[in-house]
C-alpha cells in the first residue's frame, strides 16, 4: 500500500477507509490529534508526541484505551504498511462513536483511534518562509491539539491565496503563533518565543529550538513579543514537526529578518543536524 | 427504519452508516450545519433554517452543490425513510473528501452533504431549566453554525455533571449565550438579549422571540447583559430550536427569575402555540 490508513484495528488504503457517521469527530471535532515525521520506520521525537498526545487526551478528558507502548506498536506497524520511505504520520482519538448528543457518551463507549499515513519530508534547511499576519480569532485552548481547526483552516488558505506559506496570528498586538507552526525570533541575540500558554501549542520543534539555543548560550525569553517586534527582528524562525526551523524572509509583502545570519544558521544546523542524524539522513 | 442516515445520496440506518475516513470534517471540523424538528414530515422554520445553513456555508467559503428547493427535497426525503413521527433532523456540509492539508482542496472535489435523523420533540412548554455559568472560551466566529464545538461539548458535560440542564456562557461580565441554546431576560418589562454578533449563533427560535415580544408590545433591547443582570433578572429564558423557549429557575445553585409571570407567560405561549399549530399538534 501507498497512503494507508488505520481504523479500530483495521488497516487499509487511505482512499477507501471509512469510518461511522456516528463517530463524534465527525460532528462535534470531539477529539485530539499528534504528527510526526518517518523516514525508513524511524519515528521522529516519537516519545515527545506520545506524551503530548496524552496530554491532549487528557486535557479533554478523553481515556486512551491503548498503553503508550500498546499505541506505539499499532502506530508503528500501521506506518510500516506504507511502501514509502518517507511519511507524515497523523493520529487521532475521538471520544467515541454514539447518537450526536452534546454531552460525553457512556463509559461503554471505546474511543476511537484512528491513523493516517501518508508521503512526508521536511521542508528541508534551505526553504524560506513568506507569511502574511492575521487576527487570531481561534478559541483559547490552543494548548490542546484538538480537531477544531477550522480557523486555522481558514487562515492557511488565506495565505496560500496571497501566495505565502503561513499565517503570524496576533491577538491585537500580541503575536501567538502560526495557524499551524509556532513563530519565533531572534532579537539583539536573543531566542524570543511566545510562552506556551493557552494561546499557542507547545511545539516539539520549539522546544527543541530551545534546547539549541541553551545548548550554544543563546538566551531564551519566553515572553509574548508583537507584531511590530516581528517585524523589526533581526530573524524570524517558523518551526513546527514539519518544517522543523524555518527562516522567514517576507511578512505582509515586506522584507524581514537576515541580520542575525550567525545565530539562525546555528539554530536551524542544530535541529535539521539532530533530525537528520536521528532518521539516519 | 428508526434512526436515518444519509451521505452523498446513500440514505442507510444511522448507525450503520460510514462515511471516508478523509471527509474533512472528521479531522478539522470543516463544515456546517443546521438543525430542526419535525412531526410527520412538517418541518418547522424549514426555510429559516435552510437560509441560516446557506449563510453558515458562505461564510466559511463552503459552495453548496444543491439549490435551496434540492436540499429541501433531499432532507424531506430523508425524514420520510424514519418510521418516527416526531424527530430532529440534522443535516451538515462538510468541504470535501481529500488527503489531509489545511488549504483548500481543488474545486472539483465536491462538498460531502450529511443528514441524521433521531426521535426528537421540544422540552414542552412546562420544563424549567437549571443552568451553571462559565467563562466562554470559544472562538470569535460564534455566528456561523461550524462542527468546532468541543468548548461547547465540554461546558455541555459539566452542565450535565452538575445536575443541570444548559451553561451561561460569559465573556468576563458580558453574557454571551448557552452552549447550545441563547439565552435572553426580561427586566422591567423589557426583553433583553445578547446583540447577533459574532460572538453568539443568530438563533432562530431567538428570532420568533423577538417577533412575538414586538407583536405583544415588549420592549427589546439588543445589548449585551452582564452575569450580575442574568442573575437579578425578573426572567431568565434559553432558547433554541429545539427547547424553544424554557424558563431557568436556578443558576449556579441560586433561585433566579420568577418575577415577570405574565410577560413570561405570554411569550412562552407564543412561541409554543406558533409551533404547536404549525405542527398540528
Amino acid at each position: 500500500m501507498k497512503e494507508v490508513g488505520y481504523y479500530n484495528g483495521v488497516i487499509g488504503p487511505l482512499e477507501e477507509m471509512q469510518i461511522p457517521m456516528l463517530d463524534r469527530a465527525n460532528y462535534f471535532g470531539d477529539g485530539v490529534y499528534d504528527f510526526s515525521l518517518s523516514h525508513k520506520g524511524r519515528i521522529f521525537a516519537f516519545d515527545e508526541h506520545i506524551d503530548r498526545f496524552y496530554r491532549s487526551a487528557s486535557m479533554i478528558e478523553i481515556d486512551i484505551p491503548y498503553t503508550r507502548e500498546e499505541l506505539k506498536n499499532i502506530i508503528c506497524e500501521t506506518v510500516a504498511a506504507s511502501e514509502y520511505e518517507d511519511v507524515s504520520i497523523y493520529w487521532q482519538i475521538s471520544r467515541g462513536t454514539c447518537i450526536r448528543n452534546h454531552i460525553y457518551p457512556d463509559p461503554e463507549v471505546k474511543p476511537n483511534l484512528m491513523i493516517m499515513i501518508k508521503p512526508g519530508k521536511t521542508c528541508g534547511v534551505n526553504k524560506r518562509f513568506k507569511l502574511i499576519t492575521l487576527e487570531d480569532t481561534r478559541y483559547l485552548h490552543c494548548n490542546v491539539k484538538t480537531l477544531n481547526l477550522l480557523p486555522s483552516v481558514i487562515a492557511s488558505e488565506k495565505a496560500h491565496k496571497a501566495g505565502c506559506d503561513e499565517v503570524v496570528l496576533h491577538r491585537g498586538d500580541r503575536v501567538t503563533e502560526c495557524a499551524h507552526c509556532n513563530v519565533s525570533i531572534l532579537q539583539n541575540g536573543t531566542f524570543r518565543t511566545a510562552p506556551a500558554d493557552n494561546l499557542i501549542l507547545p511545539g516539539i520543534a520549539r522546544a527543541h529550538l530551545i534546547k539549541a539555543c541553551k545548548e550554544f548560550g543563546i538566551p531564551v525569553d519566553e515572553t509574548p513579543f508583537t507584531v511590530a517586534e516581528l517585524m523589526e527582528a533581526d530573524e524570524v524562525i517558523v518551526s513546527s514537526s514539519s518544517t522543523l526551523c524555518i527562516q522567514a524572509t517576507e511578512i505582509d509583502g515586506k522584507p524581514v529578518g537576515g541580520k542575525d545570519p550567525v545565530n539562525m544558521d546555528k539554530i536551524r544546523n542544530a535541529v535539521y543536524k539532530e533530525f537528520y542524524d536521528f532518521m539516519g539522513l
